[in-house]
């Protein structure tokens, strides 16, 4: 085990979701006073001793995503000048995971320098969850521990009869993470085959392979963004003759016109997303939250003791 | 001289600066294509070839700032994995400056984080101007080319007559950069002495150190934040029988109550700033502006062609 | 472009792709001496000067592996101590490339690791093609040129009628890739549903996803290692009516068993690979070679006079 | 707390101070043998096992200097490699430390050299006394501890009745930490404005900003060297009516031709310095010393302990 | 001590002597899980929880030397992602000692890049034994520890009466290391003088300096490769009227030729090497196996409970 | 080529040296201006643009050496901070490399750490003269180009007859630089045996390997510190009935009681030695020194225009 105190720290990004650990792991949050001064500069003092300790700090992707994640960088920096003796950073939903690779000429891996950027501020290591592609974790030359929601999710939908029901794939980019979900819940798969008719059009859902008709449908992803291709996939399934359609996601952003268009959605019967980013001030009929805060308590438990987390999936 | 072709990209933070810049040297701006996802997440692309160029990245700290910065840091990075030869971060008003010190227990020396931040996006060079603290230089690892508006502060007021004139710091910490504006235009100079009646109070002007009594008084400074101070200064000369007051500072930062404070304070005549930052909707009576684009064209030619940035002080 | 020559240095892992590059550019190979003395210990010396020169080392992930890797490390710090001004690693087919994040606990993300370690020996830059996943390109922090096969194995399908034909996914873990061929190729896909009947058993082809019912179907994909996955999929859609088996892929690493059971597979009609790894001696009646030299030439042309590599894909 | 055993070693430049902290401590200085070859290289060996300890090397910048940082290094590279478990360069005296900046061009910021140097040979954490400029801390990348003298030289000077005293900025560069001592002691202010009267003279003393007639001055810097500045503002405020003049610093470097010049100056009462440099043989009639061992020795126990620094100053 | 617990963890390239120290330390083995995919990739997991733990990974150069050192930098990568708290490579026989230098223009000084190598791969100290030159210590930024073979071989020389004896230097450049054990042995001394009669041609022993008319004759040297040399010399030694001539080395790595060759030696009586490698399948009438296992097993024992290494050699 | 101007700048420790370079180079010493302050700080100044510039900074070790070596380091870091285009270090004789290995515990490998502190500083090469043992190139991380003097010692030895010449090692150490003479000359060799007779008592000249009976030696080494080996064996081949001794050295560091001694050593009927240090004021009546600076100048000049340096030593 780690020699220092356990110690936790809430950015502002998600005060619910890091009061929720605290009160699992019983301590209490290591106060700081955080100032905005008028030219938009921060200032972040940690208002307890920690040499030495063992120190998380937990910040999620939410907006103001900017100001959260120089909020991030400038608590660990303060926190090693202040000769903590480790410091990781607790990042449910990682900002730009889907910036993984150059898909077009001259542009930046971006979770690569965001990895880069926490290494700088001088973390010693990270612990998040389900990020868009596994080999971001390669992204970083610290130890990182990746949490999975897909038990939980898998859990939630255990408790229903899985009978007549398919897992569907989005687009063909996400069967393999579907694949994953079908294989733990012993469902049949279909995929949505999106297509652009133009070099500079927008991929359409143009074909389903394999077969919905008359079952009820099942979406998984890592993250609901907008909702678009969710709410194009649903109303595509409604119309090759599913049943029913219900979504789930580790990561609910639900940013911009998320809300409404989900709403609006008739095709879609539910929505399931975890704690890992704020959804308190989103109102969605269908919204269904599970929180992961147990798991990210029990993990940062296990760090500081020591103890193994792949134990915690077996 | 640089192998490579010299290149401009603006940020989206100040691009009428970007522009001036770019005229005064007779080249275009680089094309760049610039997306702010729902999610917050940005990206930026750079629309044409770099391999081997020598690339200016002017980027200054104004809101959104830390939105801005992250701007910053994405576009060095897609340059360096461009495989640009050499990238420069133009950045006229440095980003948390005056948090360049631990005057309280645990905080951030962040000025140093985001130097070390801006060299691991893979600038090779930094240009900047007028430090809050000339000691932030040495916070990079790179060459650092600082250019001072001093001159061009001074030969504004040069144009005038400066009989009776008094340079007045606005405190005892501004007495060091005041007494060089004195010297420069040799004039007097006074210092107002703030105080705190109690160690939880703010510091204010209790007393004059010099004379300003019938004198007209100029205050230069390196920055206008929120104005506070300046207003504060201003009055208390008045009070002390200053005929007039004239302001200036480098870095026209303006926040938050700036404009109506500065605004509906009659004691000042004059407001005299650069153009570091964008004042465009500023909308406050005495401003006046100069223009320090110029410098920054001249810096960034001799820069390219290995030609002395100290000689254009001389 | 670089100030110094172009200079192409041959590992000993593929000679006569190295000598179709230099072919191609017109310039000889940089003769070096090469020892492996007793105790299996290697000695590189570079033969000629390379102070300043712009340099390229080819070496492709071929048996013996390990020792292929250790002499292009060495080749590489050989020629960064020797002054040489830029050394690009080239690696047609990067070794250890499905070992890429942790999809169990404990183990190294060892294609981080040799990015790693080709940085540590002094590499400028890395040029390498159809990496398993492209987000090892962030794995780097020097810049990468990461080629792709798809229009050159694209345009040999493209010369027949494709009439008919379905473009097929070995697994869901492959659909994202295959799609990619699917709409590059205007086909329409289908996908092996592979799953495990206990835990501790190897995924098996148990559904087809989609349909291949008196189709001509193509698998492609990144590598072809043993086979094996390749073999069951072509007897999987013979047993599900395709009427004919044609398979690609851009790695023809074709090891173990491979030459065999491919050879003895009367399913698959077609093996399509390109020269990343030396295939010479497999004699597999089915197999197709296409040459990626010229590309790889041409991306070596460009890097050197600083021209633009997407433009090649364009 | 550290899980090794605090460790003292003491380096050549200033042995009677490090005996002041053992014996503070209560434990022996580790002994060290250490050789000065007649080429002039230095040996320096650690005759204790050091494996895992937490080691304190107490050096500081007195002449020969250079010699002496070189010892400082040698000393913290021998400990890193004999194991050592954590190693603070204990300096209080910090070299270079007016060498914060480039004040003119083509220098060195030496100051932040030095860090890098330290850094370089190896150490975990620095423990120093008032830097020239607290931006000095932001050189380095790891944990600095800074005490202040300042309570130290205010609890002197609060001995005596304050009643008429002025604090006096010898130039207007050290107004800022003179307001310091200022506020802290309750006392009005003022300034000596010195100027230049051609561009390659010396700055002379030529106006007083405030008023010191009839009044006891207190000049107080952070370091006396040659007391060239010191013996001119003394002269010149006795010029102006003051009826005395004490002085303090907390580093009494007082090299070259500075003991004969305060010996010889009448205007100056008084001399008050710490003992961060060693000053037993400079016979000086008007100096005092006060120690700040006891701070160094408890700011190492809290350290070692991992206690609160910050607490200290409240 | 350290925090953690002590592990061993074996690879592949010297079972028995990893087997000896865990038996000599009463502790078992990690257990890891090795694969070597078909492609020749390796796979390496650790199979027990690692975390803070101070892990030992026991890997000598012996064939494949190649393989043996990726495997190595796979385990050390593995463990440090698994979060272990200190590793320490354990290597009896370093690889590619003998590139130290640049004795010819443009190669590799390997052993440092070897250093480097396992460095980046994460280890934080080392643990080797009679590196071929000290120097090599020197290439590491992490502590080593060198054990010495030289008191066992002595021990087992002094056994026998050594009157008579001559400690022989097969060459010039071995003559240093021969005068240590000579001085050792207190034993009068003797070198082969081996000249080149042209510049492309190998040394060959010419001259003897010394007498051994009638004499015991012993060569001791770091590493015996081939034995050519060996052999050389001991042919030349009796030729020079030599009664006998004994061999003994640290490391007896018997590559190539060397068994046939030493085996049909006459000259050489006996050969006596320790077990850095492993040489149960090297069938050699004369050979001697001497154990350093036990000086391994003590050297461990001490770093991980912070006892001097140095007091083992006194 | 380097694309920046060749510029030559001379630290104080051998200004001679530094010239003669210039001369044979025909190009002026670049001005830098050098300040000592009282408190022996030492400030440079470069007193010409650098930028982009191909610099080469002249510093050699001799007294004062810690001194030099600071102003070697604020030198570097004054171009780099300048932006001079390539810096690299010219060290005729490097400080400290005899530290060049742990040869008893808890000590410092100097030389590298004297390395490292180079390369901190920002040195892009270094090129320096007969490195005491050729493993400390392997200490750096950036080239280095390591002349040697045994062409130009040898080439004075071929002048005369060396008919009844032997080379003699002064001690067994030394034996492998002295066959690397005696196999250049042709001549045949002895080895002085030194032992303790007791642990704590100096190695002393005991035996003579080899013969001197009647003949002329030569002992060369790479330095002559203090003399005292030199005398010793000199006494001791006299003893053993050598005709004369004649003695050289790549550097004549002469410290100590130096110059009496080998004044007075009527053994010694000629001393040799190159000007990597300055003698100029060591009045040895047997001194004959060797100009090193136009192989200096000639390999400053292939650096810089990229040519072979390996070609100079064919």
């Amino acid at each position: 085990m780690h020699t220092g105190s356990l110690k936790l720290i809430a950015g502002r990004s998600h005060p619910d979701f890091a009061k929720a650990i605290a009160r699992q792991l019983d301590i209490p949050l290591t106060p700081t006073d955080f100032v905005r001064f008028s030219n938009e500069n921060l200032m972040i003092q940690i208002m307890e001793n920690v040499r030495g300790d063992d120190v998380y700090v937990i910040q999620t992707a939410s907006p103001p995503v900017s100001e959260g994640l120089i909020e991030l960088l400038i608590t660990i920096d303060a926190l090693k000048s202040a000769s903590a003796g480790r410091v990781t950073a607790v990042v449910p939903y990682f900002p730009y995971a889907r910036s993984d690779k150059k898909d077009r000429p001259r542009i930046s891996i971006t979770a690569r320098l965001i990895a880069d950027l926490i290494q700088t501020a001088g973390a010693d290591r990270v612990l998040t969850m389900d990020l868009h592609a596994a080999q971001i974790q390669g992204f970083f030359h610290i130890p990182v521990d990746h949490l999975e929601a897909r038990p939980i999710i898998c859990d939630y939908f255990r408790r229903r009869s899985l009978a007549d029901h398919v897992l569907v794939a989005a687009d063909a980019g996400e069967a393999k993470d579907a694949g994953g979900y079908a294989s733990k819940l012993k469902l049949p798969m279909a995929i949505i085959d999106k297509r652009r008719s133009a070099d500079d059009e927008k991929a359409k859902a143009q074909h389903l392979i394999g077969d919905v008709e008359g079952k009820h449908t099942l979406i998984i992803d890592d993250e609901i963004a907008t909702g678009g291709t969710l709410v194009e996939a649903a109303n595509f399934l409604v119309k090759s003759g599913a049943k029913s359609v219900s979504a789930a996601a580790t990561h609910g952003v639900l940013s911009g016109p998320a809300v409404d268009r989900l709403t609006s959605c008739e095709a879609i019967s539910e929505l399931v997303v975890t704690d890992t980013v704020p959804t308190k001030e989103k109102k969605i009929p269908q919204l269904k939250r599970l929180s992961v805060a147990p798991s990210f308590a029990e993990a940062i438990r296990r760090i500081h003791y020591g103890e193994s987390i792949s134990a915690l999936f077996r």
